[in-house]
């Protein structure tokens, strides 16, 4: 019998491990992975390289210092940052078929004042809006059911003006999200981008940006690490979890082989991944709908390792980002040199460009990247090292990266029950963050509240009374009360009309003022004499 | 070892497993149902009624004459239609909190002016835009993707002038799928709409329309006397499929406690209950995403029934399409009287109001229903002999009704993986129809379908040429072949401003004529005499 059964050994099962244990070291905690592995969604692995053989990260690479948690536990770690190299030409190419390559080094790509123009506006216009949104309780924010009821795509065919800032668009949507901006709801935009600080932020290698540090010797140490604290007899590998049968006063937590009872259960797995255990009893009818609503990205990741940072001899920072085409798979590339300084380059195959390529083989995938990037940064290109590449989508207990999304209808009907405990079953992972929501940080952010939730229950006076309030989570939104006063929006036809009117009478006063003059006369002289008498006096 | 193992003993599980019997009655087949009964979706049941007890359908109850599969097998199953009662009042009341209850007996209700040009401005464009889309491969439709990129409502928001008919399109959508207007392709609304013959056939009990007839006995007849001509020794109920694996030669489809191997599998399941089982090998990608952009609507029916139909008596036909509230719970009533004169009204609580009114207890949705009833037909409502109702997304291996819908992305990126074969397994349900797809029809259409698919393997000699070209199904598309000029739409900004500039000249040249003759005649006078003279002879 334990007290906790954590399903999902990543960075948020292993955090809410962490964190309890350091409230109340007596608590009996068992850790039930899938994979054989700890890591979740971070993979750092050995790749061939200029010297011998170096380390690279295949999941999670960037942290920021804006991401107070995965900082903070970096320290503690005693892990290392560096930043992420930027110096020098970046190469754009985007803007229709017959676009041409062009360079940059400022942080805004070479725009044409026209899209320079669009660009300003439409960011000032999302990110306005990103600050209105509650990331707590989204549902909440002015205006949510209208922004929740249209993708991301329908607002940039209605806000942006050029097709090379839709297209852009597009590639964000990829490279951030690895689904097309049609596959999410926009206010789930305007939530992901607020979790984040800002638009802006989701997009940057500049200070405070999701891409301005990576991890010296790799991000799945802050899982390995962790696990090693924790007490690697605590975290069982290769058990895939098949079900939770609540009962009255335990849980059963059900593996193919084994059985464990325990108190409470926290539950990290990505929401398409939780569906798919059996729950008894059934998940309430919302938690069911909800994760029918929250796709999961599609996401491969590519290192090229290289004898000598070519690159940067000529000049160039190593960022790509390239308009989606039959010839080039990724949307967008990096320098990834390592910190001992082993030349590489890396790169990201997104959303539908995942998906279009995952079909092809491995050779093909790979001799389109690198002549696109001979393509980009000249012949040196073609005499790598190595190429490897992981497709998160065939990744079991992932089948997908970088995060799941949420599809139009869902933030405003069925998020209550995204963090809402059912039973003994406690929610944790990325998905559930309220900071850097999708990110590392986010994912450990969402273990402290999930242990915070569980220490509430189980060991409520290791806790500050806020502690305690906080656990509890915002109160239950009461689902119908004025659920259906949304439904009815303003009429814009009686609107116009009557503005109409107001302007054709107006029009004609200033045009013709005797007309006017004449027909106030007339209305007067119809009027009743007494009712004349109080309006001219 | 058999032939087929058929997972589903619904319309279109039964449906192949009878038309594979008739072509070939040496194949041994097998269906495995996680239910204790047949007929998923449909379900008739006996209730406390006027003459002492009578039969109502829970599940599926409408077909039409158009619907050619449902009919056939009805007339061969020597079973009996008879038309929806619709004689008398029909009692309206939407548009807004202030809006009055109306009445009216022809098939339109009683629009205001403006609401009437709205509504039939509204219609036409739908009912033009889903006759251009293609049901087999939508995805080849004109400005798929655009189409595919929005939601309903989104379509809604941008198409409809009045509050009144916007809340009205939110009633269908809910009454039709389930869903809100928020949660679907707006394309995936129109490809529904072409399957089925049109969008006012959806909407109408008119010959041809969805509500025309019901059948005689209840709708669940249709699956019992399929599992009769069967064998009811050939369905195994009770048995949830958990795995389905493929080796080189053969299936194993496994079950809690047993396990089943064949040559091939019927997998009828809805998209979002087949993406729980395992698959050994893995499903492809596109057949995991497409299960994660496919959500099942939510719906909950009723049956009051009555010693006397007293709307009938008062005038009315019983059919009530209600505003939503949160005192009145259904968005639409008809009249439900039973063949042999038991009178009883059938409502439906749809979509969102599901949701909301499923976490109430059943006697506070019960009295919500009975008062509402009060209200639009009279105090004669509250005197009911008995109420029953059905949660369809309680239902075990169901989990919703009437139809997993499709959200924005899918049809354009994941679509032609919905009928593929993955292997030895073949896919069936009304889900995957391409005539009255959602459908009791549909569903039926779809087991001929995988049929064919699985004679054309297993018995070819049974089949004609043009059926075995019929089962190969379409082409494969080319899934990289020009998707990425799809994302090069045209850029309204540039277009504007040279409409604009040109606007501007004309208005110039028809108002100020000297001052166009000037400058042209100074450009002439600018132009080198060559070029002049070609210009000017």
């Amino acid at each position: 019998m334990y007290d906790i059964v954590i399903v999902g050994a990543g960075l948020s099962g292993l955090s809410a491990a962490h964190n309890l244990l350091r409230r109340d070291a007596k608590l009996k905690l068992l850790i039930l992975e899938g994979k054989d592995r700890v890591g979740g969604r971070t993979l750092t692995q050995d790749v061939p390289a200029a010297g011998g053989v170096d380390r690279w990260d295949l999941g999670g690479q960037w942290v920021a210092s804006s991401q107070t948690h995965v900082m903070q536990l970096i320290e503690e770690l005693g892990l290392v940052v560096y930043p992420q190299y930027t110096k020098g030409k970046k190469v754009h190419h985007m803007g229709g078929p017959r676009a041409k390559i062009s360079h940059y080094t400022s942080s805004m790509p070479s725009y044409s004042l026209l899209v320079l123009l669009d660009f300003v506006q439409f960011i000032w216009k999302i990110d306005r809006l990103s600050k209105s949104v509650c990331v707590e309780e989204p549902w909440r924010s002015p205006d949510a059911v209208r922004l929740d009821s249209m993708t991301f795509s329908s607002y940039i065919e209605q806000h942006v003006w050029t097709r090379e800032l839709k297209e852009e668009m597009a590639v964000c949507s990829r490279a951030v999200f690895g689904v097309e901006p049609s596959q999410m709801s926009f206010l789930f935009f305007l939530m992901y981008s607020a979790a984040a600080g800002g638009v802006v932020q989701l997009l940057e290698t500049s200070p405070g940006g999701a891409q301005e540090f990576r991890v010296k010797g790799g991000t799945q140490q802050l899982s390995e690490r962790l696990a090693e604290r924790i007490g690697i007899e605590r975290v069982q590998l290769s058990s895939p979890v098949t079900a939770i049968c609540q009962g009255d006063d335990s849980v059963e937590v059900r593996t193919l082989s084994e059985s464990f009872s325990c108190k409470v259960v926290i539950n990290t797995c990505p929401p398409h991944m939780a569906a798919k255990l059996q729950y008894q009893p059934a998940l309430p009818a919302d938690r069911q709908q909800l994760s029918q609503h929250m796709p999961v990205g599609h996401m491969t990741k590519f290192i090229v390792t290289y004898p000598t940072a070519f690159w940067r001899e000529k000049g160039f920072s190593g960022e790509i980002v390239a308009r989606p085409s039959n010839s080039c798979p990724f949307s967008v590339t990096f320098d990834a040199t390592s910190p001992s300084g082993s030349p590489a380059l890396v790169g990201f195959i997104a959303g539908l460009q995942a998906h279009d390529w995952s079909s092809t083989k491995l050779e093909e995938r790979r001799d389109a990247v690198v002549s696109s990037l001979v393509r980009y940064l000249g012949p040196e290109a073609s005499h790598f090292i190595h190429y490897v590449e992981k497709d998160w989508a065939q990744e079991p207990y992932s089948g997908g990266c970088p995060v799941n999304v949420m599809m139009p209808g869902m933030l405003t009907y069925f998020h209550p029950s995204l963090r809402r405990p059912f039973g003994r079953i406690h929610w944790a992972g990325t998905e559930t963050a309220t900071e850097w929501c999708g990110y590392m940080s986010g994912a450990i952010q969402s273990g402290h509240r999930a242990a915070l939730e569980v220490l509430a229950r189980l060991s409520p006076h290791t806790l500050s009374q806020e502690e305690r309030k906080a656990a509890q989570g915002p109160a239950q939104p009461n689902a119908q009360s004025d659920r259906w006063s949304y439904v009815t929006g303003y009429s814009p036809l009686p609107v116009a009309l009557t503005l109409t009117a107001i302007t054709l009478c107006a029009t004609l006063l200033l045009v013709k003022p005797q007309i006017s003059r004449d027909v106030i006369g007339q209305v007067i002289a119809w009027l009743p004499a007494r009712v004349t008498k109080r309006v001219v006096p």
